[in-house]
Formats: structure tokens, C-alpha cells, sequence
């Protein structure tokens, strides 16, 4: 639970809270984090050679992209997965699932009215939480509770 | 190539046109699917008891579709997966990177409208498909061509 | 879904409500079991030399069985689990554990004052039945549900 | 051999008195379990929020405890289960179990009177202790016997 | 437990008795086994070209036996390992090696003179037979026993 | 060895002679093998849209092949691996490098000029056959011999 | 990402281009390589005897080789595969096969000239380079990009 | 290449002088074995209480050897199994078997009088050396060699 992956929506700071609320906490953990830069990670692809092609480019990028999140996802311990109100999020739930088959826990961090369309999603979940706050005190008493 | 899963969107008849044409090729293909009637699908853990409480209700019919959607995800040689242009459908970005983390290979089925937010999902994938009639096709091809 | 493992209490139908309700359904499902005939379970070792230490009659014919259970274990694609209100069934649990490592669905059937003493076991599991007629409805709406 | 985990009876000082025993052989072993603490344990899931409901109470719970048992358990090179004389126990087996599927060695920690009950937990352990100071000794062989 | 594997001694007719006595009992058994033919195993690998290095040409048969031998191990769901009183059988103890990594169970079939050289082989078996009619015994309790 | 792969060389008529032969021989045996035909091949993604850019073009087409080739991979018992005299035919020593991480046998064909340049290839192998007749003698031996 | 296995081409100064050119970045990454000598390769062998045989003499030095690159494989999270215009170069085929079964990313180094017969390679590649810089600056962006 | 387990003889130097030979060499390496004192290991399980008969007490300790017999196995990065002239010696071949199953390297250490019955032990080797110089020398060059 030392190990933990921070995964999905990237326009707001529920990143920075949980890894500050952490530290505040003294717990040990090393997060980690696909590349949050919008711009950057659409661009990763491009050291490449560009393409014209929208598609060809996006994959490209992708995939550079995947180095990263595949090797995070398979090293993490724990995943935090979290759904915000804009945007399809699809790489998102792509990684819950990937964390499912792979046996690798998961939490996921969304507000109630996504219930319904992520009831897959939390179905293999080990939590739900609706705050970043949450997330802290789970790892807290996962780590430190005697 | 012979038992794909078909993974996605329940509101239009995509499964049956593949299924259609793929019978119209003589192709011997077992398909399997989730449960695909919206209301008993959502239904599905009433049996078990009612809850009142939302979060649980969903919960407990996700996971006993869960245990033939896992089943289907774990048995299937390839997948399907369709995203369409309404709702959320995290659970097919979920079965896709669930597919992709045991290795089993599948083809999205979209829109060019959805390349951008799709990347990552169709950085995994083995083909993206715009029709059904593309999907058969690719397996009619997968399955005949010496 | 068409190859469960029944495991746990052997001092009540539940198995056969089980297999005899999935007939009337017309279900067609394999069942597995371990050895259920108590004494012949206890003395399946004693065909390669009786022991006068008790540990070790038990230890034999427990390994001999081990080999059915086991290979069922790994085999089937669902468990069904019943804990009772005799004994200590430490064996249903141990068939529990091995399931959850294994990835492989379980669905618990117990009454309501198991809860508390079965909350692990129970957080593992697809679902939790209280009545064979439930199990059966639930293994009808897996199977054949469109 | 150096990262055992200690699983079950929480009710009595089993796993102080093989820490300490452990330590005053000189033995380098990094000890893990699950939350020991009834109360805590028990009240892991309310941070989420509250639950009326019994059943989803403890299953919230118990799942946020799985978070670190389920990890424990995969990380271990070796389990020492404990089963006592009172409560149900059935999380013991239910971590022997997933020992057992792992491959991971574990000990057993019981009284003769359990012999035949536990006949299918003890059948896949590769010993069986009746004591703390057993346990100690097969641990320090196993690390420091030339 | 209807795929075993026969290993071991081949100059003696354990195998035409195990396979004679399931018969006689009805068992639907499909045994599977290494090239028993003592010549033709060691000449396996001559229509591949002769070689004179005694190691070479030993290396070569031995690689070719090595995959049915292989497959066999692989796909069979119990193995019956039988150690006679000549010859080294060191290949005897590398398929129970072999069987004991992948999990699968496997039963040994030796006199009482082989029981301390023959230890730790047994301490990953199912079960230690003396006679081929003890196994024929274990095998039709397995399958049979209700 | 009844589900081999052919994978390899496209120019000369080495999986027909291997095929024709084992039929001679009586042998039940289902062969896979890529698609052979090497226009279809380079246009097997074609049917979802062209491509003016060639390694988009080859790399869409790859995949759709790659559906077939990696499902045929992992369900073969053993592949043969041919290398002939033309071309750089990194595809065949990539499913040999598949193979080998997979722990499926293979049988490496080629001639004696090849010896050096596939040193690292043959080390994995099972055997090095020079002809098809090599290889039919070799299934023969494998799936009849006493 | 911080334990790259730099595979195939050995003329030309591919790896030192990189692993300067991640020096140059401050970059934290341990490379590993198989053996990059020629002569001491081809020679591995030779100390556990001569043999004048050419198959045998390359497999017996290929084997131990193997040794080394195996366990590189096998623990690298990802691999730089170079392929130049030289020689067979097989072996850097056999490593891309070898990663793609185990799910290892990888990325291809190679000229356009061997897009067409390196297509099957590249189809299961995270990215295509041109150039030793491309590959330091994919590295860089993987590590180091917020 | 820096975890080796040593496997087999316990009656002659042959580790002693592979260690000895390594630390000359100023070679990195950490090795492990099972209990090397005979009668240490054949009392192993005594300390759990003695059994009077024979196959119990050997089981017993054979289970406790096995502790850490399996957890070095499963952890070493290369095996070298050695047989000497004396004893039965089929733990060290089950050793092999497992690396095999396992696909981890071992290497043989045995005189030439051995080649045909360790055939198929060797046959899954990478190496067969006939001194521990030699396997020295191969340590040396896999974890020093450019």
C-alpha cells in the first residue's frame, strides 16, 4: 500500500491534495502518475516525426504514453481512480479494469450522480470515496492502524 | 477467433449486424455478450434481496453481472468493443483494459469523433473499426483467408 | 457459468435443491463436488495403509481428497459456497480463499447470522444467497438471460 | 523466510510472543498482519460513511481491510495461521486457502482438539505448530541452520 | 483426474496394471505417458542426423522425448510417479519437480526401502502408494465416490 | 502435438509437404498457420481505410494479422519454425522468441548455412530439422510411438 | 522504465549513444545488454570443453549466453531492439517476440528501408526510432515528464 | 545471474569451492541452499514432536526442509544442480525438474559417467559443467563480460 497510482481525471488538484494530505500525515508512499500535462502527453509521439493523420498521431502519443501508465499500473499496489464531471474519461476506467484483471486493488474517487455508469467500475472497486480527504484516511489506517 | 465477446453499447443493433454477418458468411462463431436488457440487467441482484440504498442496489447487480461478463472477458479469444454517442460506457473502456491486461486481443468500434478520447484505449487494441460491416470483415478475413 | 463447484456443509440438501431446481429450469450445468459421504471422506486414505496416529489418518485421506477438490477448484469458472450452522467448516472458507487467489467468481450461501463472521469471506464474493431457490435464480438469470 | 505474515486469532498474544521470540534468537524478519485492532477493524469502511445496513457495514469494512491483507498475503514468503477456540475463524482459512493457490508455504498454529477440523487446512500447510516457541524454532532452522 | 500421467520405472508392467485395473473398474481414464520403448527413446533424435559425441546424440533423443514429455506434464491433471529398485530414474524425480511447480497433484508409487531417499519428492505428493492396485483404488474413489 | 503452428517462410511449399506427409501417416493432426498469402497479407487492413503513409499502412495490416498469429501462438503445442534462403524473416524468429517466452516447443527448419546467424534461436528450440521429412518423422515419433 | 535491455545490432555504437546521450539528461537508468563481444560470444561455450562440431559448439556458447539474456529479458521493464543493415540479426527479432509474450514494452531502433519486413516487429512496439537521440528523448520524456 | 542456487551432493567441497572460487574472481554474488547437515535436516520436524513412524517423521521434516528449499527455488535466478557418485540423490533432480517448469536456468555439475541417465535433466539445462571451476568460470563471464 507504499506503491500507490494516482489514475484519471487531470483538471483539477485531488492529485496534490491526497499526496499533501499524505505527507501531512507522515506516511511513506511513493506515488505515481501518467504524465499530467495535457499538452506534453498529446505531443509525446512527436519526437517521432509528426503526423497529418489525427488518428496515427494520437495512437502514436499513446503508446509512448502506455510505456509509463503500463509499467506504473503493473508496479503499483494500489490504484486511485478518479472520475471528475467533464470529459469521457475513458482511460480511466480503462485502467480499473486492467487494475481488476491484474488482481491489483483499486478506489475509486467520483461523486454520487456517476453511481449508476461507473456500477461496473466500483463493482470491482475495494472502496469508494468522494473526497480526496477519504483517500488519505484509508491509506492512513491501511499503513499505520495496528 | 472463433468465440468473440461483444462488449458495449445496448442501445443500437450493432451486435445483431454483426452477428447477422457474420452468419451470412458461414463464419462458425460462438458470440457471447453481458446482458443486454437495460432494466434486467439493472434488476439483476433484487433477487438477492432489495436495497434501498442506491450505491448498494447497483452494486449488487453489477457484481452478479460480473460474474458472466468476467466469465465471458477470461474464455473470449477476442473482443469487440463499441462505444456509442450516449452515456458514459466506462464499463467497455473497463472491459478493454481488461482485455488488455490478460492479453486478449480486441477491436473498438466508433466514431471518428471519439479518436482523441479513445487514444489510450485504442492504443491497445488490434483494430479500429468505423461499421459492424467492418468488424465482419475483419473476422471473416481472421477466420478464412488462407 | 456451466461448471459450479458446491462446497461446504454436508449435513443438509442444499445440493441437491440446488441441482435438482437447475434441472426443472433446464439448466444445463455440470455440477462438481467434493466427496460428500462423510465416513468414506474420513477413510479414503486408509486403501494405502491405515495409521493409528490420528493426525496422520487425517492427513492422508485429507490429501487424497485434496486431489478431486482441487482439480475441481481450478476447473470450474463459479463456486457456490454454504456455510452452515454445525461445525466449523474451516474447509468451506479454506475453498473460499482459494477461489479469491485464483480470480475465480463465488457466490456465499449462508443465513444472516453468519454475516459478521463471514464479512471477509463474504467481501470476496459475487453475492450472498441465503436459500438454494436464490442460487438457482440467479445461475438461470447468468445462463440464460438475453 | 524473512517476511512472514500472522493470520488470525487476534484474541490472544500468539504473535507478540513469536516477534519477541524471534527477536531474542536474533532473527532479521519483517513481521506482517492484518489490522489486529477488533474495534478499528471493524469500523474501517465508516470514513466512507456510514451504513445502516449490517451486511454493507461490514462488507465496506472488510474490504478496506482486504486492501492489506490481500497485499500482505501476496507479498509473504510465509503464513503462520492461528486458529483458537472461540469464534469462527473462517478469515484463517479463508487466508490458507489463498496461500494454498498462491503456492506460498504457511505453518498452522492449533491445538490437537482441531485435528479434524482443520484435517483440509492442515493437508496443504507444511507444518503444524501447537505452540509460539514451535513456530520459532522452525523459523530460526529455517533461516540460520547451515 | 481423468488425464493422468504415468512416469518413471519402465521395466517392469506397472502401467498395464493401472491401466488394466481402471478398465476392469469401469473408470473413463485417458492415460498418457512417455515413449516406454527403451531403444527407439534413445534413438529419438537419429533421423535428425547422427551424431558420434555420446552427448550430443543423448542431448538430441532426449529433447525430442522432451516434448511429448513436456505437453503430457502440462496438460495432464494428475501424475502417478513410480520409482523401481535399477537404474538412476532421475527423470522420475524431475517430472514430480516438474508437476510440483505447476501445481499439479501427483501420487508416487515406491517400496518402503525408497522412503528416505525418496523424502522430499514425497513431501510434495498427494499420496505414497505400494501397489499398483492402490492406485487403481485412489484413482477410482476420486472419480467415483459420490 | 496435435495443434502444431507452421510459421515461416511463404515462398516454397514446405507447409504442404509437412501437411501431405503426416496425412500419409495417418496422423490426426489440426495444422494453423498465418495467412499465406502474401498480397492479402500486406492488404489485411485495407478494409478499414487506406493509408497513404507505407508504415501505417504495413502497421494496421500487422495487427489485423497479429489477431490470428498471437491466438494461433498460444493455442498451438508446438510450433515448426521455418527459415529459408530469401527475405529477413524477423517475423519467424519472432514467434520463435514468443514461443520461447511462452514455453511452447518448437522445431526450428533450415539448412546448415543458417546454423550461426540462428544460434540464439536453435538454443531454444527442441530440435533443428534440414526437411519437412525431418519433421514429419519427428510428429510421427511424438504422437505414435510406444 | 529505469531498466532498459538494449538487444540486437553489435557494429555499430548504438548503445553508447544512448546510454551517453541519458548520462547527458542526468537520467537515473541502469541499462543491461547481452554480451556484446563477438569473438567472446561465439566462444561462451568453449570452457565447458571443444567441440568440433559447428551446431554444437554455437548452441552449447548460444546457451550460456542465454543465461545472461533470459534473465535480462526477463527483468527489464523495457527493451531498445536495434536492427541494422547487416547480417541476419535474428536474434533481435527473437528478443521483440520474447517481450511481446511477456507483455514487456518495447521500443524498435531501424531505418525505414525495414519497415515492410520488420512490420510483424513493430506491430507489437510502443514506438518506432529512427535514431539513438529519439530514444533518449522518449526515455527523458518517460521519466521525467510532469 | 546473482542469486544462484546450489542444489544437490551434500558430501563433497563442490559449493565450498564455487563460493571460494567466485569470491576470487571478486564476483558479486549471493548464494542460497537447503540445510546441508545431514542429520540437522533429517531432524528438522522433531521439534514439532517425534514420530515413531519412519515415512511420518522424514514427511515432517522433509516439509520443514522444504520451506526454504521452495522459497530459494522460486527466488534464485539460476540453479546449479550437482550430482555426485553416491546415494540416490532424486531431491536434486526434482530440483531441476522445478527450474524447469518454472523456466529458470540451471546448470549441470556431473561426471561424464552420468551423461545418458541425467539426459533428460540435461536436456533442460543451459550448461553442463564437470568441475566447479568451470562453473566458475561461467558465473564469471556471464555477470563480467561485455
Amino acid at each position: 500500500m507504499n506503491l500507490p497510482y494516482l489514475s484519471g481525471e487531470i483538471h483539477t488538484d485531488w492529485r496534490e491534495k491526497i499526496i499533501k494530505g499524505c505527507e501531512e500525515q507522515g506516511l511513506a508512499i511513493e506515488f505515481s502518475s501518467a504524465v499530467t500535462n495535457h499538452e506534453a502527453s498529446d505531443a509525446a509521439g512527436d519526437v517521432l516525426g509528426k503526423d497529418d493523420n489525427n488518428f496515427w498521431r494520437d495512437h502514436k502519443s499513446a503508446k509512448i504514453n502506455a510505456i509509463r501508465i503500463k509499467t506504473n499500473l503493473e508496479q503499483c499496489d494500489l490504484a486511485i481512480i478518479r472520475f471528475g464531471d467533464k470529459y469521457k474519461q475513458w482511460n480511466a476506467a480503462f485502467d480499473a479494469g486492467y487494475c481488476a484483471a491484474l488482481g491489483t486493488p483499486y478506489i475509486t474517487l467520483h461523486d454520487e450522480e456517476f453511481i449508476h455508469p461507473l456500477k461496473e467500475v466500483d463493482a470491482s472497486a475495494m472502496a469508494w470515496a468522494t473526497s480526496p480527504e477519504q483517500v488519505v484516511d484509508v491509506l492512513k489506517y491501511t499503513i499505520t492502524q495496528k
